[in-house]
């Protein structure tokens, strides 16, 4: 496309690198800016520049954080007793607005897949066999999404687990087969979380 | 929706103030900018803060521009002696992708419309009128929206051009009656302005 300012350009180019975002959209949206108030463009590019530069990652659960240890590994109210393990912080997003479970995390930071070569070591298992020797906690809750990375990743830590006095739990299988837990409504997702399935 | 990151908070709020972006898409691209080298973010970042802090608009035909005369206007190879008169930014890329059209643009920022309650002293008519006056084009090239709004506008401007010795035309109706200029694809708009209807 030709466009008669560098700056337009610039601004379509850096927009239309986010994924689903194509060129027309983008150039929708830098009109609408360039109509808006000048203070949105700049809450929304200092909004990412922050984001970008001060973000950091729990040191205890691998959950995105502004601090060194996460709001929910600082707060007194959780169940330090219970943690649940997930694939990505999506997925800590969407129990967390279930409003139902009050125990902590373990972000995994992605799924065991041969096929995407991805094995064990590129994941905080190891970290996790750790804190369930340090923290001693009474369960872990594992909520990975219902796929076969999911269950290899659930057995592969299991088996590691074993010899550990710690029971083990599966979600429900409410949500459904074959699909990603980040886009499981929130009532299922409560709903399969409280009738986890102890098999340890 | 819960987050434990004020930072991801405010850059999904940001996002999705953004027209046709949900929260759930807001979220998508932060953690896609999380994942991705952070020259990507930095770079968005900056373009937009230029963008909207650096953005003219061409003195002469009212087009998005950075410098006070746009690229078009500043162009000695461009015909100045035809005047396309437009709507919008986006219609004079739709017209530019075409590279049919070697003349030069009137931007008018809108078009008449009593229900929206846009009159004709809140476009840029009355400096269309002024170039016709000092600019003394060979022909003005209308090429609006055939809506009830740009046949409006453009009968409006006719009857203000009356009197000087300039020839008016239209593009041919190609455009498909009742769609939006910013829509058509390139070859139909390219012969629309082709065959445009000279009608004074
Ligand atoms: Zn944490
Ligand atoms: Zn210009």
């Amino acid at each position: 496309m030709a466009y008669t300012s560098k700056l337009i350009e610039e601004a379509i180019n850096e927009i239309s690198a986010l994924p689903g975002i194509g060129k027309k959209t983008a150039l929708r949206l830098v009109l609408f800016l360039l109509k808006s108030n000048p203070e949105q463009t700049e809450r929304l590019a200092t909004s990412l520049h922050k984001l970008r530069s001060q973000i950091q990652y729990c040191q205890k659960c691998h959950n995105i954080s502004d601090t060194t240890l996460c709001s929910i590994c600082a707060n007194p109210h959780r169940d330090t007793g219970l943690i649940c393990v997930v694939e990505n912080i999506q997925d800590v997003i969407a129990i967390e607005n279930t409003a139902q479970y009050k125990g902590i995390y373990h972000v995994l930071g992605g799924l065991i897949s041969p096929v995407e070569g991805i094995g064990p070591e590129q994941l905080y298992i190891e970290h996790l066999v750790q804190r369930v020797q340090q923290e001693q906690p009474q369960e872990i809750i594992f909520a990975l999404s219902t796929t076969i990375e999911g269950d290899t990743t659930t057995f592969y830590i299991t088996k590691k687990l074993k010899e550990f006095p710690v029971k083990l739990s599966n979600i429900a299988r409410g949500v459904a087969v074959g699909s990603e837990l980040e886009y499981t409504d929130e009532m299922t997702l409560a709903r399969s979380i409280k009738e986890r399935i102890l098999y340890h």
